[in-house]
């Protein structure tokens, strides 16, 4: 499976064709899908009203590995936009038992799916349907392996945006288990591309991959001096599922090393924003006192998780129902 | 978990913020949701129309505990109204692992959710949410532990009322497994609060709780004396999975004692209805011939359990619309 | 169970009640089911309005086995027609234990149901609940054991008049497990009743039930021999799950002697279709070259699928809402 296609996701005049990673997207397409959120965000933060861009049109969620939170999101998201909704988790067994994952395709492509959600172990897998869906059905990538989870990383720029109004001058600081995140390299490229100062990433060797520094990031093995003055914090979950294999810490030492304290926290600026992915290791990552206190964003981020969805939908559909038309 | 915090419930105006017990809810509260639920019944009781009450606002069904039956109605009730409905079933061991159950509550309430129904093994795990949940998030319990279950309380008065046109002057008996039932608490509660005249319970001495007479009932052990005169029968159903360690009869011992048969009934007033939660254990709490004769009215309170649902869900619903206004 | 009650789907005008099976049904009927199913397939074969047809009804799907493919393209046609839907997934352990499949249906009824889509692995299942369904309330048919799939050999007619425009004259071959297969029988019944010219079956002996001949059509066991000149094949899928003691070849022979192939496909008509109600084990029932290939119209056949139970669905709503009316 072929990983560095990305004009794969947009056509000749640039528009949205899929969303499968942040890697070839330049500034402007990824300000428009925050601007696109920001008209879904209500006054009130509780309050996204139920709008009719996609009435009509059904979005199936192939989910070839659990993820309640993003596919909860995502659901929420769809139903929020009036599309046809349809939930289908599929393990992996079952498509290289009768069926490959092409003929799963297409067979979904004939019940008249618009856009696929996909959610799979594989890095890779959400393109190779890219590849092969028909024109005019849009695909979104809802997490792949290491690789990528561009709407994740998304809703972190937005909520920093929210937050720190613009990305110019801006010190951002990724710390933790880089190596096995979906999300770290998703973000990194996000980072760089809306324009930010400095990305670092903050991590035991073991936990970086070789060639961190060809990322773009100043690369910081010590907690204390890689937080001095950044404006964002951005904590990565200890993924213990994912680590096969690697020498790993315990939680306790990790906690001892990496783990956010509000002693910790003193040395970032004052105003710095503490985030994370959720669902949060207290203890391991942070300290409650950090995850409740009035420096984290962490629950604004699931709340953006829902508007960033609909802006990446409705684009793709929006796209969708001018090529209809043309 | 604090279990009698009825006040939790009601706003300074006396409006329902939240449904969990029918503990210390007035008569014109308890009479309120029945008419309300009386406006959903249609003419024909096969009907009840799509109404718009609930558009745009999401309702999540937290399972965490299986119950097909109620989830299915809730479900129902929720489509009826037009609301967003999302089912999460939740295994208690996922919320203790990586997230506690408020941490679960938190991100939900961040996915903009307006009301929770909860049902949960646990006394007083719904009330435990709506403690901590954002004003404005509404919470419905749909059971929890032995404690309460008051849609199920409720849908059975409305199914009281529609058969006896008023409760003043009723005698009802409460039949079987007081001890371990999640809806002989309520039921007895709302049956005084809407003034019958007597409420009494039958049940062997092992499936009585030792305050039973505290209830405001009269204890009966033998079905016959327990049913004499009475206008309303309500069933319990035996629940072996909750009794454990309990001295129990056998079901077929069960049978000869508490069992009710035609014959057995006619020792009740003569227009007496026999009422029963479902699923029946045919042959263990009633009798074939009973349970599909023409005094059995229990596939109408199945029917009323949609009407009910729909009514608390839109009264709390409606409050909140009158508060985001103001 | 009865198994041969076909008036049980029809009222005294011949409207459709339930739709159980092809047997007993005219060509009228199936000529009508294939006009209204015309009427929902846009100009474009990838979109199909959402039409307000079935606003305010609720379908239950009650599928006691899993059927991925055949539930979701009901959902997708309920949907589409602006149903309520509500899927439940029972095992036949769960009905045995405490409650009958009656119990079952008559406090599914009493949730006010509309429609019913069953399927169950016990030949005449549909049957059972449509005999015993309160009038008023429709069943259909989504497959029972090894007897009747009615809408899918449906969506096998639709394929084939879109391709041949009409039944008059065609030669059609069914390959395979006609003994094991659900939709066999169906098959022949919808083709024999639209009027083809010939219906041939081709399968090992052991594949044939002992009365074939009696099913109006002729048996071949040669599959070059059987195919020559035919308009349209159908293969059916090698069901292994189901051929419990059956003496099998294994798949590598099957292929050998009933695989059908570029070079084998010569021998039927120039422009012959071939058919297979998915998923297709490929290799073993037929070559990738014919599966994809330009005589392919398997994936045009899933699409129809939900033209066709739109079709259904909608005919026995309208004839319900014609009673309610009346």
């Amino acid at each position: 499976m072929s990983r560095h296609t990305p004009n794969l996701q947009l056509d000749e005049q640039g528009h949205l064709l899929h969303f499968l990673t942040i890697d070839g997207l330049r500034r402007e397409l990824l300000t428009e899908i925050l601007d696109t959120a920001e008209g879904f965000t209500g006054v009130s933060e509780r309050t996204i009203k139920k709008v009719p861009l996609c009435r009509g049109k059904t979005v199936a969620n192939l989910f070839f590995e659990t993820s309640t939170r993003t596919r909860t999101t995502f659901e929420l998201a769809e139903k929020r936009l009036s599309a046809d909704v349809l939930n289908l988790n599929i393990s992996a067994s079952a498509t290289s038992k009768g069926e490959t994952l092409l003929d799963t395709l297409r067979n979904l492509e004939a019940m008249h799916m618009d856009m696929f959600v996909v959610r799979h172990a594989d890095s890779g897998a959400a393109h190779f349907i890219a590849q092969h869906a028909t024109p005019g059905v849009g695909v979104i990538n809802a997490g792949d392996g290491r690789h990528a989870h561009p709407t994740q990383a998304m809703l972190d720029m937005f909520t920093i945006r929210r937050h720190k109004r613009e990305f110019v001058g801006l010190r951002v600081a990724i710390v933790g288990d880089i190596l096995h995140s979906r999300v770290a390299r998703s973000q990194i490229l996000a980072l760089n591309t809306l324009g930010v100062s400095e990305v670092r990433v903050i991590a035991p060797r073991t936990l970086l991959p070789h060639d961190a520094r060809k990322l773009g990031v100043h690369v910081y093995h010590d907690l204390q001096e890689g937080i001095r003055d950044v404006d964002v914090i951005i904590m990565l979950r200890l993924q213990r599922e994912r680590m096969q294999g690697a020498l790993l810490p315990s939680e306790h030492e990790y906690f001892q090393l990496y783990g956010l304290t509000d002693e910790r926290l003193e040395a970032a600026d004052s105003e710095a924003i503490v985030m994370h992915p959720g669902p949060i290791n207290r203890g391991v990552e942070m300290d409650s006192l950090v995850a409740d206190g009035p420096r984290s964003v962490i629950l604004q981020q699931v709340s953006y998780g829902i508007a960033i969805r609909m802006a990446v939908i409705s684009m793709i559909i929006g796209r969708q129902n001018l090529q209809a038309q043309a």
